[in-house]
This record gives structure tokens, sequence and C-alpha cells, in this order.
């Protein structure tokens, strides 16, 4: 039995070595996630046979996707992101549809067992045969981990997963990464002061298309719903989005799942209103190009930087221009010479 | 007579012309105001020659900056900035100190007749002797700009100059521009409604070293102090910052010369307890770097998207990105490989 099970694992994993990007494409397509994973893990990988690859099998994939709708969440740490995940995902999956979760998470460099975490923490949904969850990639930046995660929801939603959703951590500029990749941006938030201010002052909520104020159970219902009138009111007086869209405000609980379904009526909503006026498109056009344009400026730093000649001088001219010898322009001139 | 002043003026510029950067270094520091304007043209100059002595004069004068103050100061159109800096200026220029005013308005592109502008604007500070009022170069990015203001910093401090007002309008990225040359940030303020809010939410509050709300006079007064005790409290919700100064806020008349001395009062604890902390030196170092690697990266972008062969290919590629045909990141790599 033992070494059936080997010689099936062995065989696969053969498989999966020796298949074409074409392919990966008909398996991927026909929804195995076996394929799926892998063609994953070659998005991920660092090796640049394994990107070759896994870039001709995004370009097949290409056709069969933006299928699906895209949905950002985030909320800083506390604010019950796996539990609402694994609440929302599951009403989803019994409503037919199929999930994949994603995130962008560029801390989880550190520790690789994200993995192990992200599923445990989802443990219902990790088991629904409807659902995908893939923890954050790992890699130095926040661009690199934003990129393998953005051509990842490409190659979910070629294998027909109709909602993706990409999880990311309330801190510094993940949001920003990520809602420059979804259709629906979704900030979840707890009622209690002072939240409420850093929320604006960091941008966020500008950002948002629904705030959903999350533990709205027990003792804390009262302060759950004047916190929505707060921000209902503070909504209001910023402009009205490019999208025509006028962000929502509402509350639930993730852990009795309450209010679950308000959430999925506001971004049909949203799809609805944005398919019609045609943002919902132009959005994901401008998207492209965004990430486009991203990857170029990246690349050219990286290659500017990988050069020789330019780690040799880097750290001689950040002398210089500490010791006030060169201006900061000149030196930059002066690199830019010596890598030539 | 005209005919002397036409000679003398042609003497000027030809003694100009033929200056050589040892000249310009030597007549700066003397404070020959007819030098540092030339200097500053040749800074703001996109000819490759002239930007070449700009840099071998920046570089000489390089050792005679860095004694001044300079100060960032901000504000949206109508709360009085003009009015601001030409009482300020005075005040500072009464008590013997040498003050420049410096722009960085990125718009001012547009409209070459902004010179005339600033200085009309400031009648009494543009014909003080111990003033130097100059209008925003003109330049075709907001980058351009800040790198030609940035510059010319340089050559204002080596003209003695004790205190640099770098003013910019409260529009988009300017503030974040100028906050990153400047040593100490001030937002000018109007007491009225909304306002507060749209401060926050832009991110400015949190550059700001002081808050000064304007047009405290008249019937204006009350409202005023009630938007000092506002901003005061919103600002006790923000973390100390890294250089341990905890921002002030403060109303003046700039019309009617009131506040005037507090304000200088504020900037000069702030100067005081970052020089001794030492976060005021720190801080110039971060910024030279930052400028470094500011050119170097916007170096690089030009010089790719001034390739012809990649200006040739660009707009192909956005088509394949909008058709679907490649993904963006596909795409990007196939026009890195162009350039070559």
């Amino acid at each position: 039995m033992i070494k059936k099970s080997y010689f099936y694992k062995k065989t696969i994993l053969n498989l999966l070595k020796n298949a074409s990007p074409t392919d990966f494409f008909h398996q991927i397509t026909d929804g195995n996630i076996s394929y799926l994973s892998r063609a994953i893990t070659l998005v991920e990988s660092n090796n640049v046979k394994h990107l070759e690859k896994a870039n001709q099998i995004l370009e097949l994939c290409l056709s069969n996707a933006n299928k699906s709708i895209r949905i950002g969440i985030t909320g800083v740490p506390g604010v019950g992101k796996s539990t609402f995940i694994e609440s929302f995902g599951k009403y989803l999956t019994n409503k037919g549809k199929k999930v994949a979760v994603l995130a962008i998470d560029p801390t989880s460099t550190m520790n690789q067992g994200s993995i192990l975490g992200d599923k445990t923490r989802m443990e219902s949904l990790a088991l629904d045969e409807n659902a995908f969850i893939r923890p954050s990639p790992s890699g130095e930046t926040l661009g690199g981990v934003a990129r393998k995660t953005r051509e990842t929801i490409t190659l979910c939603e070629a294998a027909g997963f109709d909602i993706i959703l990409v999880e990311t951590v309330g801190v510094g500029q993940s949001e920003v990464t990520v809602h420059s990749m979804v259709d629906f941006f979704l900030l979840l938030k707890l009622a209690n002061a002072g939240d409420e201010l850093q929320g604006i002052k960091r941008g966020i909520i500008e950002m948002a298309d629904a705030i959903v104020i999350n533990k709205a159970d027990g003792d804390n219902i009262k302060k759950v719903n004047s916190a929505k009138t707060e921000f209902s009111r503070a909504l209001h007086l910023y402009p009205l989005k490019e999208s025509g869209w006028a962000p929502k405000v509402t509350t639930c609980s993730a852990l009795n799942n309450v209010g679950i379904d308000r959430i999925y009526e506001i971004i049909n909503s949203y799809v609805n209103l944005t398919t019609k006026n045609g943002y919902f498109y132009t959005k994901r056009n401008e998207q492209n190009k965004h990430w486009f344009f991203e990857t170029i400026n990246s690349e050219l730093k990286k290659q500017f930087y990988m050069n020789s000649n330019v780690q040799n001088a880097l750290n001689i001219f950040l002398k210089k221009i500490e010791n006030q010898e060169l201006s900061p322009f000149s030196a930059a001139q002066e690199l830019l010479k010596i890598k030539h």
C-alpha cells in the first residue's frame, strides 16, 4: 500500500516535470489542481528556465482568464481576517462558486512555515473541494511577491475559479499593491476608538469599496453600530469615485456567519454597476498597464544595480555624498556613466 | 545714459559668459547676485554644456553649503502663502537674516509669466536687498523641477543665505518632493470645516513639523482658535516623529504681522532639538541619498524610453496587453529584450 502510493506520487511528479506548456494549459483549464499548483510553483521560482515555462503557460491561460471577480481583503492584525475569509469563502462555495484564496504578505519571506499557517487558520475552507488556498509566495521584495500573486490570479482564473480573494496584512505598502490587482477592495475594521483615524491617516479608506466592521457579536454590537455611523459619515466627505460607486459601510460577525450575505450583495451591486458603465474593464486594463510599467521599472533598476561595476562603485559614491564631496546629482550622473 | 546702461549690461553678460566655474564660486560666495542668478540659469538649462558647468560650480559650492535652515511651506491656493512669505521673510530680514525664496510648482511649466507673478505677489520682500526671490524653474516633470530647485538651494547657501524658504502649491505630489529637501516643513491652513479632514486624508499633516492657521484676524479669530484646538487634538493621535519633535500648532495673521515671531521660535526650537540629537544631519544625509537614487532611477527610465527601438515597439505591446494577447509581465520582458 505504501509502495503504491509512493509510485503514484512519483508518477505524478514525473508527469508534471515532463509536461509541456500546452499540457499544463489543458490540465489547468480542466481544473486539475496538481497542475495548477505546479504551475504556480513555476511562477514562484527564481530559476530562469522555470520562469520561461511559466510565461508560456501564462500566455496560453490568458485567453481563459478574466471571468472572475477579484476581491482584495485587508485589515490590521487581530481584525479577524482568517475567520472572515473562512466564513465568506464557505458562503461562496455553498452558493456553488469556486473560490481561490491568495495572499500578499512580504513578511512571509521570513517564515516558510506560512503554508501550514494559512491552511490551519482556515480549516474548513481548506477541506472544501471548491476552494483552493495558496499562501503568499516568498520573495525578496514586495514587488516580487506581488508579481507572483498577480500571475497566480491568471492561473486560478484559467482553472475556473469564480472568485479570487487576495488577502494582505494591513501593514505598509501591501494594500496599495493589492489594490492594483483587484476589482473590489474590502477593508475589514474593528470598532474601537483611534483605529478609525488611523485608517483615514494611511489613506486606505480612500481605496476601500466597502468597509466591513467585524466582530458584530455579543457585547460588541452597540460599539460596532456606532462605528458604522461614524465611518458612513466620514465616507460622505470624500468625492465620488471614478467608478461611480459610493463605498458602502456594513457590519458582520464572521464568527457567527452573520452579515456575510449582505457583503456579497454589495460586491454584486458593484460589479453590476461597473460592468454596465464600463469601469470594470477600464480598471483591469489600467491595472495591466500599471504592472507592465512597474515590471519594466523594477527590471531596469535590477539590471543596473546587479552590474558589477556599479556594485563596486556604489559605496564609494555614497561615502562621497556623505562627506559632501559630490552632490547627489553629480554622483548619480557619474555612476550612470560607470555602467557603460 | 541709456547707452552707458546698455554697455554696462553687455559687459556683465560677457563677464558671466566667460566666467570659469572657479570665478562663479568666488563671486557667489562673495554674495554676487548676478553670478548667483546666472548659475541658477545654468542649473535650469537643458543644454548639456550648461549642465556640465553647473555641476562644476555646484561641486565647488558644496563645501560652503549646509549652513542654512531650509523651510518648506505648503498650503492650498487661497491660504495666503504669498502674504505669509512676505510677512515671514520681512520679519527674518529685519532680524538681519538673508532669505532666499524658491518654489516648486510643476504647473509653472505652463506659464512662463510666473516670474513677474512671484515678485509682484511679494512686493516689499522683492525690494529687500537681503532677500532673493526665484520663481519655480520650468521643467517637464515634477522630478525635473525638483532637481533644479534642490541644486538652487546649494547655490543660495553658498551665497550666504541663512534661511531658504521653499514654497509649493498644495497639489498632488509636490509637497512630498519639497519635504524631501527641507529641514522643517510648515503647513499653512485656514479655519474652515472640511478642510481639516482633507489635510488628514492626503497625508500632509503627517509630514508637518508645524501647522500654522493663517488669517487669524477680524471676525475670523474665534474660528481659527477652535481649529487650533482641533488640530492639536488630532496631532496627539500620531506617533512621535523620528526626529523626537512633537509637531506644533499655532496661528497667525500674515496680513497684520501677528504671530510671526512665534513661528520663528518654533522653528528655532526644532533646529536646537534636532542638531542636539543629531537628527538634523541624519535627515540631510538621508535626503541626499534619496536624491541620488531618485536621479539614477529617473535617468534609467529616461534612457530606456528614449531608445528608438523601445519607442517603436511600446504601443504595439500596450495594444497586445489590451487585447489579452500578452500578460503585462511577458510584455515587459520582451520590451526589455528589444532595447539591446
